[in-house]
């Protein structure tokens, strides 16, 4: 069935769950932000996933140094540009809709259900956006940012090379000063999502490189553009600068983005500009980091839903067997089929729950740019942080979990390329890698955000998390069944692993980083099973579809939550001490 | 890294887990075993691992009616034929070597960790060979059981047809007698395993089909011998029979092995002939269908095996960031990061669970086939049966959580094709749904299984689990870690789930079947887990690799049981009453 942008789902979620109606959105009342997500979901349905199967199959192929997208690609592309999609966040000042992350939320998950190949384009361009506005000096922003915004030029992120994936201290290229004010790039980086293709004139590429006299490590990095073209005096497209593709990958899935290798200064240095200051790379690599790593969640969220709506089609229509009680003749349509529908509300309720943990972090951006004051901007700021690993992994995880599933409601025919479920399940596969593994996002809340301010944005999420289960108990409703009772052991354990993570921390970290991931995995099934619940109070209706994805997710999900509080304080000591079992 | 079959820690779980010295064993015994596993071994790696990424790039091409499998897969067959590795199993007086299940569950766990793609055409010829040993006549088993053992004709299994996969009730070819006491077979079947092929001069199609006065179900379609040529008077190939091979599918993964459209009586009607009795052929077909669910498990064994080799050989070599408590200097090799090694543990103690149950399950078929008394025989009969839906489920969706582990130990590197880690996770997604979805599996156990002599023998499979427990808690070993505490927990929540499940039968079977998954799953931790246990206490070394596992999968997998006893007993409700929440 072709792909339906969940808008409904959407605005439920926002509205109940990441709080769109309290205060902070005045400019997106009065059904402002449904108008906004139809007009999103009609280029989604009608532009982006028309082409989906067309990019799996066509994929993006080189030659010549050239990448060539797949067919109908360059015009969805200007299409979708031509509605002013790359700029929904973007300063009104340099052509965006200043609107809110919240808002935009929702359009990069019908984006990526609709296309996810198609969708990584924009999203690193995006994040080039959000590079320039917060550190690139005037003349590079007169110069770019409005071409990248309106999206007439598209950018990119170079940041991996050969030895340098997850540990960027490692990287080696170079950037040497030139006198002119410019500097000379040379060095090879891989895995460039769309480093090269033909959907704009000229593409920006933002590459981290290492000064001469820059200090060794992290804090050796600095952030350029460096414009595939150079840019002529009179703003026009200029000499072709000193880089190339020097081919692109053979991958798993999203065979509709290229990913290239990129080679700089093959003749004596391509041409680059500094962002922000000289060694202070990363904190500006970081600013677009941190809100792609919650685009990438959205993806996971895009495609999870994506494969949830098509395994649903297949099992209301494809008949096998007869389900216990059926009524009537002939075989029932495996949806009627119990263990047939647990899979498919497990697909449901966890999508749902990233979603809500995905547009709770884009609620919490959106504070920390739009509070009314310091310590509100500070508050959501501090979330955004807390969350976003959360967001980027369960919300990854799940895509993964769910797709595969999809592909398993699908029987034989889901293992057979034609009927597209196998297609969401190789995509879907490298979102918990990039942007950070899913390893490095459980290792970045257990060290970094779980202590934000002396823990406090841990207790304040907590805090709002027993509010919502002290709602739960009170209302003493029969339909949730064990529900308050699952969702209280969850963030009662969430609250035990933490305590048992920074008394580790404390005295070894190497046995807190053991337990790291089931850490955020219970952090998910916490955050996730009480966002659900609001949801769930929220809904009126007596057989509340709400209802039934939470009370499904606190009783089928959520209730692993003890054990992996138990895995947390107990799992690391034979993992630590494993050399014999793990020697080659 | 090269696949290695691990011959030793085969030969250890098949001692220490599954009996292999206790008395059914006369042949093996002296050290054949690991002779013949040796062999083996060299067979896996030698002649079959080196034709894995080949398999996947060329793929097996259809056209004009004909099927061409990649470079060297013919001569591979030949030689593994040669070999007599078709006949393991077989009776001798049919030329086989009439040697045990057990050791040929690590062949094909070799096999196929060697090449899953390769091993399929055999695994089906296999079946065909257990069926004509047990149900077929003199005279098919004159003509055709010899040269099926030998490897110089193959076989396959034709049950699926468009509207019938789980459920073969709807199957629709029809078989109409002919004079001679052959058959007219005319139909079509999907998904047809190495239905067509270079590798043999001849193909032995055992095909499900519906004589015109069956009684409707399954109770009606009876079990066919259909040949592609046709075997003249003096025992050769004759004329070309009336079916053809209509394509191919674009597949996920196993690109290597042919999975075939076969039209059957285009030209009046295909010869067959009738295996076992009219409308018994069902029957027939499970003799076959068990067995091959194990092997299926075997498939899942040996893909996360050579998953776990692979993610631990690229762990030791590739260097990222510092390990906590590092010394010297540079980058540490990433299996020294905690989590990294999280993930290892996973793979290979769960690896080592999932062949621990297949190897298990295999010693009960060698008990049904050689136990010394009805009784004993009998009791082997129903623990195969009991054993089987969890070997194969848990076995395959192991390999799917393995694989793709594996994927992600790679990082990027794993999401491209070149490194192969992608293609075993593309491999193994199959293995979960063909011979019966892993759904199906779970259903099997609870609505036939769990129930078998009145439980008798689940009661019997939970005593020797309990008795795994009280030598681990009489041990007081330090080094157990709470191990004992966590296994003993999943066992008891076994037989809680059990008893849950039983009376849920008695009242709704819906609510049993929407357990059913959750519950497979707790069977297998518990199984699975007292299992590495034993391994555990059987080694002879301070830091032994099977405590690690052992302690490993108690700690952070089967901790989980309790929560899957819990599922079982409350999830139910919300899940038949979930149509709103389902609707397309």
């Amino acid at each position: 069935m072709p792909y339906r942008a969940p808008v409904a789902d959407m605005l439920f979620t926002m509205t109940h769950a990441a709080g769109l109606e309290e205060g902070l959105y005045p400019d997106l009342g009065d059904g402002a932000a449904a108008s906004i997500l139809d007009e999103a979901a009609k280029m989604a349905e009608g532009v982006l996933a028309p082409l989906y199967r067309i990019g799996d199959r066509e994929g993006a192929t080189f030659a010549n140094g050239t990448v060539t997208t797949a067919t109908g690609w360059p015009d969805a592309y200007r299409r979708w540009t031509e509605g002013g999609w790359m700029g929904v966040t973007a300063p009104e000042a340099h052509g965006g809709m200043g609107l809110p992350h919240l808002l935009n939320a929702g359009c990069i998950e019908a984006w990526n259900g609709a296309n996810m190949a198609f969708a990584l384009a924009p999203l690193l361009s995006v994040g080039a956006i959000e590079a320039l506005v917060a550190h690139g000096s005037e003349d590079l922003r007169r110069i770019y940012l409005d071409r990248v915004v309106s999206g007439e030029w598209a950018a990119t992120m170079n940041l991996t090379e050969p030895q340098a994936g997850s540990d960027l201290a490692a990287l080696r290229t170079r950037a040497e000063r030139a006198p002119d004010g410019s500097y000379k790039i040379t060095g090879q980086k891989i895995f460039i999502t769309y480093g090269e293709h033909d959907l704009t004139p000229n593409i920006l590429h933002l590459v981290l490189a290492r000064l001469p006299d820059a200090p060794a490590g992290t804090r050796g990095i600095s952030l350029f553009l460096v414009p595939k073209f150079l840019v002529r005096e009179d703003g026009q497209r200029g000499a072709h600068n000193d880089l190339r593709c020097g081919g692109i990958e053979h991958k798993m899935g999203i065979h509709g983005s290229p990913t290239c290798t990129m080679i700089f200064g093959d003749d004596g240095g391509a041409t680059g500009y500094l962002i922000g200051e000289e060694n202070r790379g990363l904190p500006c690599m970081f600013t677009m980091m941190n809100n792609a790593r919650l685009s990438v969640g959205l993806q996971g969220v895009g495609v999870a839903e994506r494969a949830t709506q098509t395994a649903i089609a297949f099992a209301s229509e494809r008949r096998q067997g007869r389900a216990p009680g059926a009524s009537g003749e002939g075989m029932s349509p495996i949806v009627d089929h119990p263990d047939v529908r647990r899979m498919l509300l497990t697909m449901k309720a966890t999508t749902s729950a990233a979603r809500a943990i995905c547009y709770m972090t884009a609620q919490a951006l959106d504070q920390a740019h739009r509070g009314t004051t310091p310590e509100a901007r500070r508050a959501g700021l501090e979330r955004a942080g807390l969350l976003t690993p959360v967001a980027k992994a369960y919300a990854t995880d799940t895509a993964n979990e769910v797709a595969s599933l999809g592909v398993q409601v699908h029987g034989g025919m889901g293992f057979i390329e034609e009927t597209g479920a196998a297609q969401l399940m190789r995509d879907a596969r490298i979102a918990g890698i990039y942007e950070g593994t899913n390893g490095i996002q459980a290792i970045d809340l257990v060290q970094r955000k779980l202590s934000l301010s002396g823990g406090a944005a841990f207790k304040a999420e907590l805090d709002s998390m027993r509010e919502v289960i002290a709602r739960l108990q009170e209302q003493e409703d029969p339909r949730f069944g064990t529900m308050p009772r699952r969702l209280s052991e969850a963030v009662e354990a969430l609250f035990e692993g933490s305590e048992t993570l920074l008394e580790q921390l404390a005295e070894d970290p190497a046995v807190a980083l053991a337990g790291a991931t089931p850490y955020l995995r219970l952090f998910a099934l916490a955050r996730g099973g009480t966002a659900l619940a609001s949801l769930a109070m929220a809904e009126n209706a007596e057989s509340g579809t709400w209802l039934t994805q939470a009370r499904f997710f606190a009783e089928n999900v959520a209730c692993a939550a003890p054990s992996l509080a138990s895995t947390i304080a107990e799992g690391a000591s034979c993992i630590l001490a494993a050399d014999a079992a793990l020697a080659v």
